[in-house]
Order: C-alpha cells, then sequence, then structure tokens
C-alpha cells in the first residue's frame, strides 16, 4: 500500500498528509498505560468489576432489574450480526433490523394506545423534552408556559428545567391529583407522569381533558409494564406518551443504554422527532421495510431542525421488542401481576404492622412513612436492598421482575422498615387490602394481538426467528461498511465482554457511590485518557449520544458567556459542509446559526469567516468546525480559524467526528479548540448496534467546566483533575450510557498510547489507497497538498453521471450486489460519495472494494454508450434478489450472472439482498408505521 | 395435534403408546429438585463454580491453560451456527464445518509431518489405544506384544492397559533411552512420548528405526506446540502420530472436551478410525468437502469394525484449527518460543540457586529434584500454582501460553521450590545454559504454509471467515434436523452459559479435590439425578462418547463375569436392528457378537432369541437391546426378552440411546437393564456440536458398580450412593469432558422429574404427529398397538423408489431444496428415513415439514409418470445451488423456481446450499485430506 502511495513509512505519510503546524507533541506516555494483552486487559477490568456490588435495586424512577432472556442475550447482545450493523440507511439491506423496529414501534403503540410510535428515543427523561418540544410546535397556544407534573422523575425535571431555559420555555411545576391545572394559565403543553414517581396511580384524564380544551397538548410518560394493567395514554386522551422500554429485558447497567420510547396520536405522526420505520414496497412491489419521512432528519433540516435527535437506541429497542415477541402480551400481563402482587403483598405486610404506607393506589412502587429513613435504608442494604430516600421521614420501595420472584426480599424488606421478626414477615399471605388502583383504570382492551407476539412461543423458534432477520442484513461480519465520517471499525470481542458480565449490568443509576467504585473508578480513567488525548482539561461522559454531547458543549458555551454577562453572543458560525446536527444542537442550545462558505478546496473560506465574524462581531458566540473537515481533509488553516474567532470573544467548537484521523496525531484543545464532543461509538469501538447506542462525550477546557453536565443523582461531583460540573444534566442517568463504557476503555487499555497513533496511521494509509487506486475512474473531490486526504476520501461520481446517467443511488444499490455497504451518499456533496475504510480493513477487502468500483463504472460507460437501456441495466435495476433472478421470466438485455455475480468471487461469498429497491416515495405517501399482516407478504 | 390422533390429553396418549408392563412408577419426586427457573438455576450454577479454585495449573500431562480468542470464544464456541450443527453426513450442507476440519487436519499433518490426518479423536489417551489398534492390523508382525514407553503420560499408560488387557495385547514398558528396544521380543508396535511425560526431548529415531525392523508401527504422541520447534514424529520415521489439540485454544475445562489427533504415514490412510473429512467435486465439477471413505464406519462394518470410534471432536477441533488459522505458523512459534524460554529460565534460576534440574533437554516442562515435594507442592499451592507430585523427592513443572506470560509466576515458583528470597527469583536474567535440546532435533521445515493460515491476520477478517463458514452450514437454529435416533433439540442458552466461565474452563483435571469442589458436587448431584432417572445404582460420567460409554458397560460386564470365575462367557447377543457401534463396543470389550433375528413387526425375534441363547448357553455374556428399539416402537416383550437372558446368567445392556422417548415414563433399570449408556448429547440437552462433543455415560446397577470406569487421578473413589469403582480408566479425563457437564445438570434442574416427563409425552406426540400427517404419502414401517410410534418413525420410500425411481438420497437432498436437514437415512432398514422431530420443533415446523414432504412425494410422482424424465428432474439434480439457478444457460424441463422456491415461504427464509450433489466415489477414488489450493475454486 505505501509502494503504491509512494511513501516509505506510515510515518511519513502522515506527516506528509498532516500538516506542521497541526501536529501536536504526541501524548505523554505516562498518562496513557502501554497497551495490555486482552488477557491482562480483561483482569484488570474483572478486579474494576469486582468493586461494583450489584444490589437488589428497589430504588425505581424508572431503572428496574430485569431477566434478559438468554436467548436474546446471546443472540442479540452478543452477536455481532446485530451489534455492528448501522443504521438502516440503505434499507434494502437493513430487513432485519427494521423488521424488530417495527415490532418496537408496534409493541410501544399497542401499550399506548397511540397510533404512531418512532424507532426510539435516547432515554425517558430527553423523551420527555422531545415531547415537550414536539407539544410547543403542534400547540395552537403561543403561551410559553409547559406544566410539569409534581410528581415527575426527578431526573426529567432536572433535564427539562435545563432545556427549557435555553429556549425561552416556561416550566410550571403542579400537583395535579391535589388540585387541577389551572385555568387562569395559558399553556402550550402539560407533562404526566403515569404512575408517579412515588408510585401513585390515579385518573389523569380530567386533567387532560382540561389542557386540550385550552389548546395545549398532553404528553404522559407511562411505564410501558403498568400499561398491561392500567389504560393506556391514548385511552386516557394523551396526545404523547414516552418513556423507557429499560424494563423489558435491557440491565439497568448503572444508568444505560435503554431505548427510550415516544409516540403519538393520530394527526401528530409528521411531528416525530427521531427515526420512524415504515412499511412501503419495492421495485417488485413486494413489502419492504424502510426509515420512513426522513426528510425530517435533521441532516436535512439543519438550522430549521426541530430536534438534534439523530442516533437512537436500535440495538436496546431490539431487546426489548423481543422480549416482548418473547413473552407476549399474556407472559407480559403474567409479570406485571407478579410484580403488582408483590408491592401489594409488602403494603399489607407493613399496614399489618402498623407503618403507614402514604401511596394508595399504586403498581409496583409504594412510599412509606418512617421515622428516621437514614436508618431504613441503611437497614435495607445490610440486607442486600437497595430502597428510594425520598426525605427524611419517607422511603419508597418498587418491586419489578427480579425482587417479585425472590421470596428472600419481602421478609427482608418487613424487617428493616417495620423492625425484626413479626408474623406478616413471610410471603404468600392474604391479598392486600382493598383494591390497589381505582377499577376505571383497569385495561380492558387487547395490545400485541399481531402475530409476531405470538408466533415465537420456544426458544428454538425465537432463535430461529431472530437468525432469520439477522440472515436479511448486512453488518461487519459480512464485509467492509465504508461509511465516510462513520468510521465502522473493528469492535473486538475482548472489548464486549464486560457489558454482559452482571457486575455491570445489574447495577442501579441511583445506587450508593461506594457500591461502584468500581464504575466510577472506571469513569476517572477514562475521563483522564480522553482529556490526555484531545489535549482538553475536562471529559463528562454523561451524554448518551453525539448530538447530546454537542449539545452539551454549546450549552456550556452558552453558559460561560451568561456567567460573563454575555447574554447577547447567541451566533454560531456553522460551515456549510457541516453535519446537520450541529446546526440542529446550537438552535436547541438557543443560538442563531450563521452558515460561512467553503472555498474550492472545500476548505472554510477565511475571507467569509472574518466577514462574518465582523457582521455579528459582539453576538457572536462561537465557531463549530470539524476537524478534519467533512471534506475528509486536514485543513491547512484551522489554527487562523479559530484564533480569529477567539479574538473576537467567540468560543470554538470543535467536532471530534473525525477523531479517527488524529488520535496520537493532533490534540483538538491545542488547535484552538474550546469544547468538542467525541463519539465512542466511532472513533473508540463502540459498536454502532445498528443504528445506536452511541456514546458523545463533551470535552472542554477548564473555564467551560462549570458548564458541563451535572446530574441531581451524581455519586460524585468532581471529575477527572478535580474539576466540579455545574450545568444542568443532558441525559436521564449522570453517567449516560455507563455499561458500555468498558468497551472503550478496553479499547484505549488494549492499544496503549502508540497503537491509537498506529491506528491513526493505519486509517489514512487506507483512506489514501483507495483514493490513488480509484483516482484514475473517480475524482477525487478534494485533497490536501500532495495529493493527499486524511482517513476517508470525496469520490465525484457527478461526471459519471452526466455521461451516463448513472446516479450515486444507483451505484450504492448495485454495490449491494457485489457484497458491499454503499459509503456515505450526498454527504456533505450531493452528487457524491464519502469512502471511509477505517484502519480495520485489510488490503484484500480494499482491493475487493476497489474491483468493485471498478466494474460498476464500467458498467455505467455501458449504459452511457447506449449498451444497455438507460432504463433496464444492472445498475437501475440493483440490488437483485435471488427470487428475482431464479426466474424463467427474466426479460433484461443483461445475463443473470452479470446481476448476482459480476465477479466471481461472489460465488463463495455472496450475501443475498432480501428486497430489491424500495420506493420511498410510496411509503411516505401511505404511511404505515406498524406490523403489516402477514398476508402483506404472501 | 392431539384432534389428529384422536387422543383427549397427552398423558392418555402415552398411556396408549407405552405398554403397561413397560410404564414404570414415576421418578420419586424427591430425587430430582423441582423445576427451576432460569435465573434460580444460573444463581446456583454460579454458587457451584465459586466452588471452584482456578489455580495456575503447572501440572502438565498433556493439559494446560491456554488463551481461547474472544473472536473464537464469541463467534464459534458461543454461536449456535457452529454448536446445534449435526455431523456432516449431509455434506453439501455442512461445507462450512467441513472446511474447518480440513483446516484441522492440514494443521496436524503440517505439525506432526505426516501425510493424512483424520477429522479429531475423543482425547490423546484413547487416540493411543486407537495408535495402537491400527498398529496391531497394519503390522507385518503377529505378535501380541505393544512396547510402551516408560515416561508415557500415567493416564494413558491406564488406558492402554485396561484396553489391551480385553484383545489378549501384552504391554512391554520400556524405558527408550536408557535401553533400546529389546530385539528378542517380537512386537507388532511400539509407544512413544514425545516430550516424555517428565518433560524430556529426545530422539526417538534409533528406536522408531528399529522397530520398523522388525516390521513393527510405531506410534508417537507428540505436543503440537512442541512441534513447531521440535522435528516432527514424521521426520523422525513414526508411523502414527497422535495426541490433543487442547492447548490450540480449548479450556482444559477439568478434563474435556477437546479434540484428540491421529495422523498416518501415506499408505496408511486407509487404516484411519474416526472421521476423515476428504475433497471431491460436486455436480457442476466444483470442488467440495465430504467425509472420506465412509465405508470404514462402524455403523457399516458392525462387528467387523476395528474401532468403535463414532463421535468426534468437532466443535473443539474447530476452535483449535481456528486458534492455528488465528496465529498462524509465526504466532503459534512465537508461543513455543516464549512458553520454552520461560521454562528455561526456570531452570536455570533453579540451578543457580543449586537445584537440580532432572531434566536435562525439554520444551516446556521440568522435573526437579527436592527433599520433600509435599512440602514443595504445597509451597506453590499457597503461592496459587499447582505443581506435579511425581515422586517424594520430585516435583514437575509445566509452563504454558498463560504462566509463560505471567511475570508473577517465576518468581513464585523460585521461592516455593527454593526457599524465599534470592537474587536470581527475578524474571529476564541470562538465558538458560547450554541448549536445552538438543540440535538435532530443532525443526526446520515449513508448515502451516496453506494461504488459510495466513489470509486472516485480523480479528475484522477472522469474524467474516467464521460467519462466512456459518453461513454455508445449516444448524439447528435454521431449522428443524429430524434425525431418527439423534434428538436434535433444544440447547438451551441458559444450560450453556456456564461453559464459558473460567471457574469450569481453566481447571486442570489433576487439581487437588479441594480445588474443584464445585465441580464434584456438580458430578455428584449429576450422578445421583440420572441414577434416579434410569432406575440404576450407579453413574459414572467418565465416557467421552455413547461409544465409550458401551464399552465400559461391556467391560463391566466382562469383569463381573470374570470376577465370578466366568472366563468363558464371551458371547454377545445384539438384535439385527442395532445401531452398528453396539457390534463394534462388544468386538473391543473382547466378546463374540451372535445376531439375533427381529420379525415382521420390527421386534425382537424371541424364538431367535431363545434359540441362540440354548446355542451360547454357557458362554452368554450379554445382551444388548436399545429401548424403544431402533425401529422407533415401544416393543411390548422387552421385560420377557430380558429374563430371558437373565435366566441364562447372561447380562443384559440396554442403549440408552432413545431415552427421550422413555424419561419419566419408565426406567431402564425396572426394565431388566444391568447396565446402559446414555447419550448426554441427544436426551439431555449438550449441543452436537456439528459431530461432537459428547458424553456418554454408563449406569449400572451395583453388582456391576465396581468395574466401572476408575482413574489414576480421579478425585474421589466413591462415587453417589457411596458405591466405589474400580475398573480401569476409558478416558483420560477422571471425569470425561467434563466441562459441558453443567449444560445437562441445567437441563435437569430446570425441568424438574414433572418437566422432564412432558418432555418425553411432547417428543412422542410429534413423532406420532408427522406419522399420522405422513402415513398417507408414506408407509409407516414399524407401529405399535393402535399404530402409534414412539419418539420417531420410519417412513418407508422403497414403494416409491419401485413406483417412480426417486431413491432415498433423491428425497434428502431435495429436502435441502425446501429447507430442511434430512431425517437419518437408510437406517436401521435400508430405503427407509427415520424421523425424529423432538418435543422442541413447534407445530409450525411440523407441518412445514409435512409440507416439504408431500410436495416432493407429487414430484416423485411426475417423475414416475414420465412428466420429467428419470436422469432430469428437480429431486436427482437436487440440491440446487443460487448458482446453478442464476444463470441464462438453464435447460432443465422444470422452471428456476421449482428447483428454488418450490413452496412459497422459501422467499423468506430460503437457505442455499453452497455447493450441488457431491460425488462420493470420485473422492474416496482421488484421496485429498488437506485443504486444496485456492486455485481448486477459481
Amino acid at each position: 500500500m505505501l509502494d503504491v502511495l509512494g511513501y516509505e513509512s506510515v510515518d511519513a505519510l502522515v506527516d506528509a498528509a498532516v500538516p506542521a503546524s497541526v501536529r501536536g507533541a504526541s501524548t505523554d506516555a505516562g498518562a496513557i498505560p502501554e497497551a495490555a494483552s486482552e488477557a491482562d486487559m480483561l483482569a484488570e477490568l474483572r478486579a474494576l468489576a469486582g468493586r461494583n456490588r450489584p444490589a437488589v435495586a428497589m430504588i425505581g424512577l424508572g431503572y428496574h432489574d430485569t431477566v434478559t432472556p438468554a436467548v436474546i442475550a446471546r443472540n442479540v447482545l452478543e452477536n455481532p450480526s446485530w451489534y455492528t450493523a448501522y443504521t438502516p440507511y440503505q434499507a434494502e439491506i437493513s430487513q432485519g433490523r427494521l423488521e424488530a423496529l417495527l415490532n418496537f414501534q408496534t409493541m410501544v403503540q399497542d401499550l399506548t394506545g397511540l397510533q404512531t410510535a418512532n424507532a426510539s428515543m435516547l432515554d425517558e427523561a430527553t423523551a420527555v423534552v422531545e415531547g415537550m418540544l414536539l407539544a410547543r410546535r403542534a400547540s395552537r397556544s403561543r403561551s410559553d408556559v409547559f406544566l410539569v407534573d409534581a410528581d415527575a422523575l426527578p431526573q426529567t425535571k432536572a433535564l427539562l428545567a435545563q432545556r427549557a431555559e435555553a429556549l425561552g420555555i416556561v416550566l410550571h411545576e403542579t400537583a395535579y391529583d391535589l388540585s387541577p391545572p389551572p385555568d387562569d394559565i395559558d399553556v402550550f403543553g402539560a407533562f404526566v407522569q403515569y404512575p408517579g414517581a412515588s408510585g401513585r396511580v390515579w385518573d389523569p384524564s380530567a386533567v387532560i381533558a382540561a389542557v386540550r380544551a385550552q389548546g395545549g397538548l398532553v404528553v404522559v410518560a407511562a411505564d410501558l409494564l403498568a400499561l398491561t394493567l392500567l389504560r393506556s395514554p391514548g385511552a386516557l386522551g394523551a396526545d404523547v406518551a414516552v418513556g423507557t422500554t429499560q424494563r423489558f429485558g435491557v440491565p439497568m447497567g448503572f444508568g444505560g443504554p435503554h431505548a427510550g420510547y415516544l409516540a403519538v396520536r393520530a394527526g401528530l405522526e409528521r411531528q416525530l422527532p427521531g427515526r420512524l420505520v415504515g412499511v412501503s414496497r419495492d421495485a417488485d412491489g413486494a413489502s419492504a421495510y424502510r426509515l420512513a419521512l426522513q426528510t425530517r432528519e435533521q441532516h436535512i433540516r439543519r438550522e430549521k431542525a426541530t430536534s438534534n435527535i439523530c442516533t437512537a437506541q436500535v440495538l436496546l429497542a431490539v431487546m426489548a421488542a423481543m422480549y416482548a415477541v418473547h413473552h407476549g402480551p399474556d407472559g407480559l400481563r403474567a409479570i406485571a401481576e407478579r410484580v403488582h402482587a408483590a408491592t401489594g403483598m409488602l403494603a399489607q405486610a407493613l399496614r399489618r404492622r402498623g407503618v403507614t404506607v402514604c401511596t394508595e393506589h399504586f403498581f409496583d412502587t409504594i412510599q412509606v412513612r418512617v421515622t428516621d429513613a437514614a436508618a431504613v435504608v441503611a437497614a435495607a442494604r445490610e440486607r442486600g436492598i437497595l430502597l428510594r430516600h425520598v426525605d427524611d421521614a419517607t422511603v419508597g420501595v418498587s418491586f419489578d421482575e427480579v425482587s417479585a420472584a425472590d421470596g428472600s426480599v419481602l421478609p427482608a424488606l418487613v424487617e428493616a422498615i417495620a423492625g425484626a421478626g413479626g408474623e406478616d414477615a413471610a410471603p404468600g399471605g392474604a391479598p392486600a387490602d382493598g383494591p390497589t388502583f381505582p377499577d376505571s383504570l383497569r385495561r380492558e382492551d387487547a395490545y400485541l394481538v399481531h402475530p409476531v407476539f405470538h408466533a415465537h412461543r420456544s426458544e428454538t423458534a425465537m432463535m430461529r426467528y431472530l437468525k432469520e432477520l439477522a440472515d436479511r442484513d448486512y453488518a461487519l461480519d459480512r464485509g467492509m461498511i465504508p461509511l465516510g465520517s462513520c468510521t465502522m471499525k473493528l469492535n473486538a470481542a475482548a472489548e464486549l465482554a464486560a457489558v454482559s458480565w452482571p457486575e455491570f449490568a445489574r447495577v442501579h443509576p441511583f445506587a450508593p457511590a461506594s457500591d461502584v467504585e468500581g464504575y466510577l473508578a472506571l469513569i476517572d480513567q477514562l475521563e483522564g485518557w480522553l482529556a490526555e488525548l484531545t489535549g482538553y482539561d475536562a471529559v463528562s461522559l454523561q451524554p448518551n449520544a453525539g448530538s447530546q454531547g454537542e449539545l452539551a458543549g454549546l450549552l456550556a458555551i452558552r453558559g460561560y458567556h451568561r456567567s460573563r454577562g454575555d447574554e447577547g453572543r447567541t451566533v454560531c458560525l456553522i460551515p456549510s459542509s457541516a453535519h446537520g446536527t450541529n446546526a440542529a444542537s446550537a438552535v436547541l442550545a438557543g443560538m442563531r446559526v450563521v452558515v460561512i462558505a467553503c472555498d474550492a478546496a472545500g476548505d472554510v473560506d477565511l475571507a467569509d469567516l472574518r466577514a462574518k465574524i465582523d457582521a455579528h462581531a459582539g453576538a457572536l458566540a462561537a465557531l463549530m468546525i470539524t476537524y478534519p473537515s467533512t471534506h475528509g481533509v486536514y485543513e491547512q488553516d484551522v489554527r487562523e480559524v479559530t484564533r480569529a474567532v477567539h479574538d473576537a470573544g467567540g468560543q470554538v467548537y470543535i467536532d471530534g467526528a473525525n477523531l479517527n484521523a488524529l488520535l496520537g496525531v493532533a490534540r483538538l484543545g491545542e488547535l484552538g479548540g474550546d469544547v468538542s464532543h467525541l463519539n465512542l461509538h466511532k472513533t473508540f469501538a463502540i459498536p454502532h448496534g445498528g443504528g445506536g447506542p452511541g456514546v458523545g462525550p463533551v470535552a472542554a477546557k477548564a473555564h467551560l467546566a462549570p458548564f458541563l453536565p451535572s446530574h441531581p443523582f451524581a455519586q460524585r461531583s468532581a471529575h477527572a483533575g478535580g474539576l466540579v460540573f455545574a450545568g444542568g444534566p443532558v441525559s436521564a442517568a449522570p453517567y449516560g450510557s455507563a455499561s458500555i463504557l468498558p468497551i472503550s476503555w478496553a479499547y484505549v487499555r488494549l492499544m496503549g498510547a502508540r497503537g491509537l497513533r498506529q491506528a491513526t496511521g493505519a486509517a489514512v494509509l487506507a483512506a489514501n489507497y483507495l483514493a490513488a487506486r480509484l483516482r484514475d475512474h473517480y475524482p477525487v473531490l478534494y485533497c490536501g497538498p500532495g495529493g493527499l486526504v486524511a482517513h476517508e476520501c470525496i469520490l465525484d461520481l457527478r461526471p459519471l453521471r452526466e455521461q451516463t446517467g448513472v446516479t450515486v443511488d444507483d451505484v450504492a444499490k448495485r454495490l449491494i450486489d457485489y457484497g458491499f455497504h454503499a459509503p456515505t451518499m450526498s454527504f456533505p456533496v450531493a452528487g457524491t460519495i464519502m469512502v471511509e475504510p477505517t484502519e480495520s480493513e485489510d488490503l484484500a477487502e480494499l482491493d475487493r472494494f476497489v474491483e468493485a468500483m471498478v466494474a460498476i463504472r464500467a458498467e455505467a460507460l455501458r449504459v452511457g454508450a447506449g449498451e444497455w437501456p438507460a432504463d433496464d441495466n444492472p445498475l437501475v435495476n440493483a440490488p437483485h434478489t435471488a427470487e428475482s433472478v431464479a426466474t424463467d421470466a427474466w426479460d433484461h438485455p443483461y445475463p443473470r450472472e452479470t446481476a448476482v455475480f459480476p465477479v466471481r468471487s461472489l460465488v463463495r461469498r455472496k450475501y443475498w439482498p432480501p428486497v430489491r429497491r424500495i420506493d420511498n416515495v410510496h411509503g411516505d405517501r401511505n404511511l404505515v408505521c406498524a406490523c403489516p399482516p402477514p398476508a402483506a407478504f404472501a
């Protein structure tokens, strides 16, 4: 590969590609430990795991222990066919996870009683915020006031406060059941927690009706397990339902990742944030799934975006959906009834011992009056049980699938709460006295009636269903996914091992610090390593997606300016080539976006930048850039750019999306960045999971640290380096998606500083090799001096289109026939593809890609030459299914072999797409977002 | 299903199918604990695991700690696509594991320097026995004497003694290096351990030449890792090499399972026992793999068999082969050099401290002179290290991949052996003094030169290779494998979890009892449960395959008769329908086989039985029967049969292969059985692993217990019930394949007595449902009263063949096109198929099978009617690959759709066979048993 490029060594190549002004002193070898073997790394990680103490977590507040069915753990969570897949933008090769997500949507729709659910949210608290934003834009009211349930989860309240402030929304907290919504306040919406954080179950339908009567929308956060027994939000009149699906088989994992959900009534489906799976048809008229209404996505809408949500929680949504498929409606109801009965037995046992149970009506949670809450919490903890310390005189107890089935829990609880001994401390007593919730709230309607929730009743059938779906998808375990800017690199099995360990999985996010020492130590180390690698002072791991990291960084800039009295600094400069979420996040941080032009070389146009800085002078809040740029080039002038912004009093945000091209070579902080987010699911080996989970830490200089995310339940306030974060939270849990942090920890531990630098070199080598091999066939749009690119390259397909009529879409779909996932299409430049091979692809796979791209161009030229008609050729008909060629009725002007085996190596290694090209317009015009009846596939 | 059969309940069906005389009192509920939930079962198993103490095991003796590459653990060991596959008899749908096994053979051939290796043996000690048997039949000498290396592994010596005795072979132990083989003794062969059990490395070529000069064959047991540095057995002149591949990434697992190996020089390949993978071609002339020389298999040769080996260790052989693929020759050599260097450093450090190192030349093991071996072993153990206690004045130390990389081991060893403190106790000293083995033994020739050992150098490439191979195979994760007598039932993920836990995986089989309390408790419980379920008094879990269980049972019968002075009792009666291993095992137990006829109903012909008993009167040793019979029917007269044998002084062996039809309904011991083997990989949920591992416990009445297998290193002599076993060993390890016993333990724990009975009922229901649905299309050959079968049924395809010319083979291969693995073919009756759906298949899958079988018959009738030519129709051309239909050159008289999508549901769920029908004769005539050059696939 070096020979092709004409360099002696990888170091020489990197030196030539990266401007000298950018190259930093290499990372302090002392700060990052030397590379460990897999065995040694795992031993260290086991020692950290040993410092966590998984207890019987009855704290509740949206996190519950659960049993992940082993067939799902093994065949989804631990199966690269699921976890190494990308977001299903290439729908034709994503039918398996799209079906799983459609099951998820159907499950949420059924249980919430609403019309349309999206394909998951990041967590419950951010879903509530999205619900609030949706209410604001869909409401007839022009009010800025949003009612908030006093009995909402505390972390939800904290998140709402942080997010509302930036957007000028006024929150009004109220105890609905004590006083109806004030009709003297005009509101655009209201939020109801159902059941409440206290556990109470009450009928909010009158409140809902009142808010709706004045034109407001009502967002209900509902517990899905409770909804198997309780009337659904839809039936109660809600417009929007949100929540988490964690307790459907997804481990607590010290806070995440889990799939949140959001569902809306009919009429609001086009207001949905996030991703939505819909049903359409393929070129042969067969039913096929794909992401619906993609024009809503923020990479299209940019500064007009109404949400910056991009990453979903696909892997976790798949697990939750499969949990419902596995148990079916009867199984879920049985679990809910056991949980409910256990709670009832506790209430009864306590009342008989003279303890006051404050919660009259409940599902799984009660609050109990005690004389000394701290003493009771401590007594429970001695018995291995964690309770919620509500206030000095109140404790909360929440049952779940696991604690309800553990016969030792009830007597231990009674002992801890009511004092030792006594005849009622044993389980199995009489049923609780009186109804535990109002009869009017008892659910009567059916749910999960679709056959998929009834067809896989044995482990054998479930295993095969999961295999069948996985077989329809293309993931990294089949071949390269050369997606520019997405960094689809190896997710090593050893790095993933700890995610399955109970010491990391079965931990409540609000457990006491002394129970989670292993987690805190790991987080501390990882924060320190990331700070060292990026040249920043402080790192927060709380943001559970890149977009949330962006938002946290911009909110920190906002907080910084305001702390200095600079309320007027609200302009955010963003180059035209930027990723769509940049602009969306800026808007959600209360900023105005001003776009900077790029010059012919694709770099930031310095003149335009200076002009815009001048124009906005005192209003300048920040510049957001990506380095290396989204054009895949190491820009020469980055230090000049950042200096200009600083000189004008602005802060510099450097998007870390392309850190894979920089690690060990240069540090963002040294380039002039004040704050950045990283994507642990890109550079730091967390798998993409088919479209999530992601982790988007925010890293900043010390002056911004006070404005980084804190959390009401954080186990510690000081972070690595002793810095205290005091901004509002951006995720529901203090450390975001904590349970997957061991993956990135393991990655850094296995690589060491030297290994990380080598990986950067290998990534740059691979990208330049592809650019060199393909340059004669497709122009490389942007290069730095010496014709070198960074870790990715943009191939310009516009000349080919002009010459032959063959589009980017045709090339992308034809690549499927050749056994590849397409590169990034038309981003950041329409009519191009952006190719990022990463350091994980070996020469054989790179050459296979070159072979395919060269062959596809030759095919296109035959179309251009008129040899094949423009509307009937292997490109426009791509991808070809097995069914489409295994038929006697073949009337295309090219042979079947050309369709499906255009190169010989495919005979041994053929991926068969399950459907042909999908008609997106048809699907958006005829929106269907629930599982279609089986007959649709007949 | 009950409606189709006309029964009210499963109990009523079972009562009708099983003769009243057979049905036993139901199992004592107290003995088998009530069914546990998966979570509770796993908690109990974790508690047992916690009672094992994995230490740094430096005992050696053929078992070494090793690092299983995480990519192999996750994608092979924990992947149902690999572990739920069956033995690759249907080669067309087994190309993935056949390729992996060919890698295994090539690896063994290369490292041993011999021409042909088989596709694995059960373990090293049984492989030595097989080598001895091979030498005997291939030797020109008529001598009964076999020379045994005095420095052989102790367990190998014990096994040789047990097996030689039954066959009249005289063992002559000799210390070759001290005295050359005596030339006054005529021998048929000799056995050499290389390196020796003591660790010594010496040059055996003179000894080999001497033995060969007198017409004997030499069997060398060699350590594969050592062979990366030492001259190969082939280069030294050996005829046969045997050994284990355990240390190639397969955990010790308290003794197994691991893949043994056996390789032979050119000219002996047709003498190989076990399974051999070879290269042939398919109907399109493409290279294809299949089992070669299958006519050698014991199910064909029966009493003429020369080996009873049936099960191989496929899953473990795949792991070992992939370990070699992963590391390549350079990686393996580097590991060996590290191990060797660590041993040298220890020897040097000890010598400098004045300790006498007895082993002058060594690879990874040395013996050391000490004043008090017990004290040294105890001192090492205090430091977490296990040494070998050789004798009162000698300890042995063996290094491996793990201990060689652990810097704390060397100082701890020096301290324990030479006393605390001292300047040489740290690693990294000068190299060992003098050469550690003779230069003449240094390996010079290349090995693992095939591209497969060089092409997968990254985890990404390895993951894809494993996926690519798995994609070529059909396993239970795709659909039903209705193999009569093989019981391909669910292997639940929760049952398999513990196999991956280090507390079960990283345990040396000869660790002290106090280190393996968890294992011993689990074994004790499982023995007790199996005894209870079968109605026997004693159970040995040592046999690591069904065939070894048979052999152990027959050797127990032999021992029993001889203990009573009945040396003349050597006749073993076996019905004509018996499985081939029955007869083979009887021969190897020193018995003469006399075949009993079956009557028209398929039952044992009572008259013939009585006649044969009379004819052999005082010579009668045993009767071997299977119940329910291999005809899939509950015979009425089983008690009469067993009584007749007992009356004549014989013992009754009941083959437990069909226990899946009996558990909870009847007990073998109550039917008159004295001894049985069970197949934990059939009835008790251990996966088949693509053709192994298996576990074949032997269960017996108390009077046979003294003759059940013991072991020189057994951690305990008394078994469940306090019975002491004192027969010779049948496996290399005391508890055989101990690390997979948790699977069966978990199965029984999850089911409870009631669940096991329900499973039997469901299996009988499923078989009778299939029989009823298919009876009108294919005659059911044998039934009991009421037309009922047991848990499987034989469909007679002979009438269809007479009518249409379509063969069993055509139907089996056509089933592949329909997405099924064929049932058992032509066993026990030629021209039939035997279908066993098991309790794990749901109604939808059973109906899919019925649909396929009915459709195939209709196709056959079209051939019979002349609509399609006999030599060109969908049956005779089956299976159809994707390549064969995705071509414009299609000249068959039926459409492509009929070829590959004969039923509509296949469009969604199609398994594409990677090759077309394979030509077995071509492969056997042109025997190629190593990886073919890549060009063969071009």
